[in-house]
């Protein structure tokens, strides 16, 4: 093996320069899960798959040991490589048109049996009977391919690859891990927000977990705007955006977005996954030698996106501007650069410190690429998010049915916002925000932009609704930050242990796959509470968590039975509560003395709180208000409908039509 | 140079290997257009990317030159790549922790006197007047820098890179090379299917290259279907399918998919271009050395996930059994292998051989990933595609209530299945079928699918019904194929240029862009029809066209007013006839005697005409059955309609609610 290694050293500038340590961490470490595939490849294996030599020399090799496992496992020796170049060079010698790869070397090989199938009938006539015969031997499998009709191709004589034995070993590990999900089954009532019912209509529940995070997925306006455009515009776009999928919808919701954010232009995905997808890919693989800061914490869109673009990748530790500009500082200010970071981070409730990100990027000659995916809706005073919030009396004072002036805000100063439809504005879809050369560029560019049918008008309707009703409405996030100042006080009387943050997010620490599945369980079975589980690959290991989220909806009775559940369950199951941490020296905040930077995004003076006012007396007070507001808003929809049914039978619109009869 | 080019052989084995005249070649070819950013590397780059030496290398040597141009086009010289190598080593002796790329070489440096900002603000406290000054000086910027405390990086003295002037360029690209997409606004009319209005209401046209095949889109179940989920469910989903997006709706309809096509299991995503991206990506990275064979006409969305996997592509050529044979024949068979297709070929409508692809998949041990997007709702008895219609009789006998016996047909010998409910079912989103664990092997691993939020409730109710539907209704998929055949009939006899196909795709060649782009605009000014041009990237450039879907609803008067609209295009622009195709010696099938493989997918006997009918009575005699049919279902929906509102008025469900006001 010594002399290999020596051989492949001669022949190899990476094994050259790399220290047998190094290459010994690179064949045990395995790749991150965020990978599609993540997990079960080794690093060196990853990079030997990039080059021309062993991607080539890995495929034969593998096919020799008819496992996956050929490289890493041998590597840490160090002379396989080698060994796997002379294969290609022996594969290599079969002459060029008589393609086949030696598998002489292999102890497993053997002709298979049952893999050759004979069909008779041929495309596209199809009305014979068929009949299906497996040949038993190898030569009758020669005999029945009826396609090649060239010098056939001997069938090299290995075993088939078992693909639904894959697939189950890859289910076992998961279940191995705990990591394996099982759904719950959650059918969320929009006539009793924030209760649903499970398989059966009977079998009722609180949801304390869904991103629906103001009720918009009820709101009379958005419902209403929806039913009038499936009636009008029917159930789907029918085609992409460019072929018949473009239309008065689209137009509408992409300048309502684009108006939100003070930005010239937006354009609206099926997703915010596909556009943090998209736009990374895009950006990252058109802009030359473009390199990607990536918070640590990003989700797994940008991850992704990072990812296909291709380009060079920096991740930064979390939030941590030191760490970032340290990174921006080691490349050359010309070379295009984007630091890619959410406002609200979903798991833990973090918030990026967005203007300083701003200056670096400045600084550096980056582009800043902002997710605000779970802070629409809910951050600043028309809900565009943290970076509007962040000037939140500039844009107070600002009428929302007026083009903003952000000129020098932070939210102008973000290059790229990306959002989501279908989490605080209750729909479907993703979109992006930002000058118009790069939203035109991305609309040119992007293939998941571009080859994909566009969302349903009553989706972009709806979603339009939506924006609009937050941009003139604050009393919902007003109330949904109240209702988490709640929980989170409550909870931490109880000795509950919440990762401290600033914001909407009430993430309660366990710390374990089974018992956070397990806690999940019985709060669902056992008090009609459902709080799904997050663990890996959605947290790291040993960051299992519940996932609260409250909204306008959870009122007191909800709130009180949620707290007291919680209380059980942690004695039940003898879950570590904020105490246990704390002696334990603390664990991602909890049980740390509380920080400066988990003080509340929203402050005091911006949810209306009264100087020196209690919490509760305050929730009273603003959801009487908010209730008759909401009152006020559904006698007025009742009129416009009542109006519109008038004019529609007059003008006997129900009679012209063949589809008018739904709704 | 000659001297640096041997240093470069000596060190790398795969300039070692590759002759003078590949490495010109590779250097001068560019990278094809279906990556996210194609068009503008070299090949060399792509595979230089890959190398842990020259990836490297190239980021300083771009960073040197300022451009993306920096090894493409010296590597053709042969020495540029020693050379970088050589600068990598220079700039890795600054020692660690005082990381900065030299850039002294460069002959554009210079200190940018716009590069830096300081803000005086820190987060996140937000209420201070802002103050922004440019320091002119880059001294002043270092001080500026307020976040970095450690020795502060001296920042490298050139330009920043220009990303607006880049992103012009790039849209500049296209507008010279008229591939530019301007959207046509068009909002289809669900009660005056298949006419839309323009951006005011009264500019009305008729479309006719939507993807909403059937009409569906209008169909008054699937309407009614929406209405009443978004009622008493909402807007959304609320979440992903693991956090409270998982729903009976989910459940109802991937049961409805996998019983459609006789599969195990089924998985819903956002749309097709997810689920062909992420099935393949997943499949490809996670299955050891997996090679993915690819029909050279697939969708953007498969190349994207072959891409995006990182495993080896073999691309063989449309519909060619034999290459995709030699292909599979020089793998070992022990490799696990994926050949990646389509039914229908959306933009020729050409049809592959199924059932053969299926047997070289059996006789070298791949799986077959099979896109059914452009068949599904259109072909078999039950509309379930290609695959179904393969065995017309032995599907066209079975209950479409009951499970299927699929044991031995094609459809069952398919391992996957994807295709959308966004075209013929006239909703939004996609979905695979398959294995149970491959089904489930891709539920737990997919990030496309993991981390998205699920689609709205009455989008998948919507969808479910629609399936329902067409699996139990034929007359819509019949009537729509002889819709085509008879516009197909009638260009011909009008020399106008069709590019023959079995199936119901319309294809009529243009063969320039600016000229098919004109011809869109005149037939969608002029006659008040829209038909998009079909450009490059979308198909090759040279073989633009305009591609014509009829529907059920495109009755007579429609096709003759589209068929005379065409004939006057043609001759007022002077574009090419069958008959100038036909002396030019063919093209894409235009002017080429008929091929046998061009008979239509549907005969007469599936079709119902009779022996010797002539088409237009036929139409007829089937557009009169459907009109019946159809009125007795309104019937059945409003009366159905009619119980349901009494008996809500008895359980006074209208009162209870505060959100009921909608419909």
């Amino acid at each position: 093996m010594e002399s290999l290694l020596q051989q492949s050293r001669a022949l190899c500038p990476f094994l050259k320069r790399t220290s047998p340590a190094t290459l010994r961490s690179l064949s045990t470490a395995t790749r991150p899960s965020s990978s599609p595939g993540g997990g079960t490849i080794s690093n060196l294996q990853v990079i030997a798959r990039r080059c021309p030599i062993m991607s080539k020399a890995l495929a034969v090799q593998s096919s020799r040991l008819g496992s996956a496992k050929a490289f890493g496992t041998v590597a840490v020796g160090g002379g396989c490589r080698a060994n796997a170049v002379a294969s290609v060079k022996a594969a290599s010698a079969v002459p060029p048109g008589k393609k086949r790869l030696h598998t002489s070397a292999s102890k497993e090989a053997s002709v298979d049996q049952e893999s050759y199938r004979k069909y008779e009938r041929v495309h596209p006539t199809l009305s014979k009977t068929k009949t299906k015969t497996k040949s038993k031997s190898s030569h009758a499998a020669v005999k029945g391919a009826a396609v090649f009709p060239g010098p056939r191709p001997e069938v090299p004589a290995t075993k088939k690859f078992d693909y639904d034995g894959f697939y189950n070993a890859e289910l076992e590990k998961k279940h191995k891990d705990k990591s394996y999900r099982y759904f719950n089954n959650i059918n969320r009532l929009a006539q009793e927000f924030p209760r649903a019912h499970m398989a059966t209509p009977e079998e009722k529940v609180t949801v304390w977990c869904a991103n629906d995070y103001l009720g918009m997925g009820r709101n009379p306006y958005v419902l209403k705007t929806m039913h009038d455009t499936l009636n009008q515009y029917g159930a789907g776009a029918g085609g992409t955006r460019n072929i018949s999928g473009h239309n008065q919808h689209a137009v509408g919701l992409e300048n309502t977005i684009s108006k939100l954010h003070g930005k010239d232009g937006a354009l609206v995905f099926g997703s915010c996954y596909v556009a943090n997808d998209a736009t990374l890919a895009t950006l990252g693989s058109k802009l030359p030698d473009c390199v990607i800061l990536s918070d640590s914490l990003n989700h797994a869109s940008m991850i992704q996106g990072i990812r296909h673009s291709g380009s060079k990748k920096m991740v930064f530790r979390h939030n941590d501007l030191e760490d970032l500009e340290q990174k921006l500082a080691s490349l050359p200010l010309s070379t295009p650069k984007i630091i890619a970071f959410e406002s609200v981070y979903s798991m833990c409730g973090s918030i990026a410190p967005i203007e300083e990100i701003c200056d670096l990027a400045d600084k550096y000659g980056a582009i800043t690429f902002l997710d605000e995916v779970h802070a629409v809706g809910l951050y600043g005073p028309h809900g565009a998010g943290v970076a509007e919030h962040l000037d939140f009396n500039v844009y107070a004072s600002q009428d929302s049915t007026a083009p903003r002036s952000t000129k020098g805000t932070v939210m102008d100063r973000i290059d790229i916002i990306t959002a989501t439809l279908g989490k605080a504005y209750g729909c479907v879809g993703g979109y992006i925000a930002g000058s118009a050369p790069f939203v035109d560029a991305i609309r040119s560019l992007a293939p998941g932009f571009i080859f994909t049918t566009s969302l349903p008008p009553a989706v972009m309707a709806g979603a339009q609704t939506s924006i609009n009703y937050q941009a003139n409405y604050h009393r919902d996030r007003t109330l949904q930050q109240l209702h988490t100042r709640a929980v989170k006080s409550e909870l931490s009387a109880n000795n509950i242990p919440v990762i401290p943050n600033p914001s909407h997010i009430i993430p309660i620490l366990v710390g374990d796959a089974e018992v956070a599945k397990k806690a999940s369980d019985m709060l669902l079975q056992d008090y009609g509470i459902y709080v799904q589980a997050i663990n890996y690959p959605t947290v790291p290991r040993g960051e299992e968590r519940l996932r609260v989220t409250p909204t306008p909806g959870h009122t007191k009775p909800y709130r009180d039975h949620l707290v007291h559940s919680l209380g059980e369950v942690w004695e039940r199951l003898a879950i570590r509560k904020t105490s246990d941490w704390k002696s334990a020296g603390g664990f991602l905040g909890v049980g740390v003395e509380d920080d400066a930077k988990n003080q509340p995004m929203w402050t005091d003076a911006q949810l209306g709180l009264h100087q020196g006012e209690d919490l509760e007396s305050a929730l009273k007070r603003e959801f009487k208000a908010e209730a008759v507001e909401k009152q006020q808003m559904l006698r007025d929809l009742q009129l416009q409908e009542d109006l519109q049914k008038h004019r529609g039978r007059e003008t006997g619109m129900a009679a012209n039509s063949t589809v008018g009869v739904a709704a």
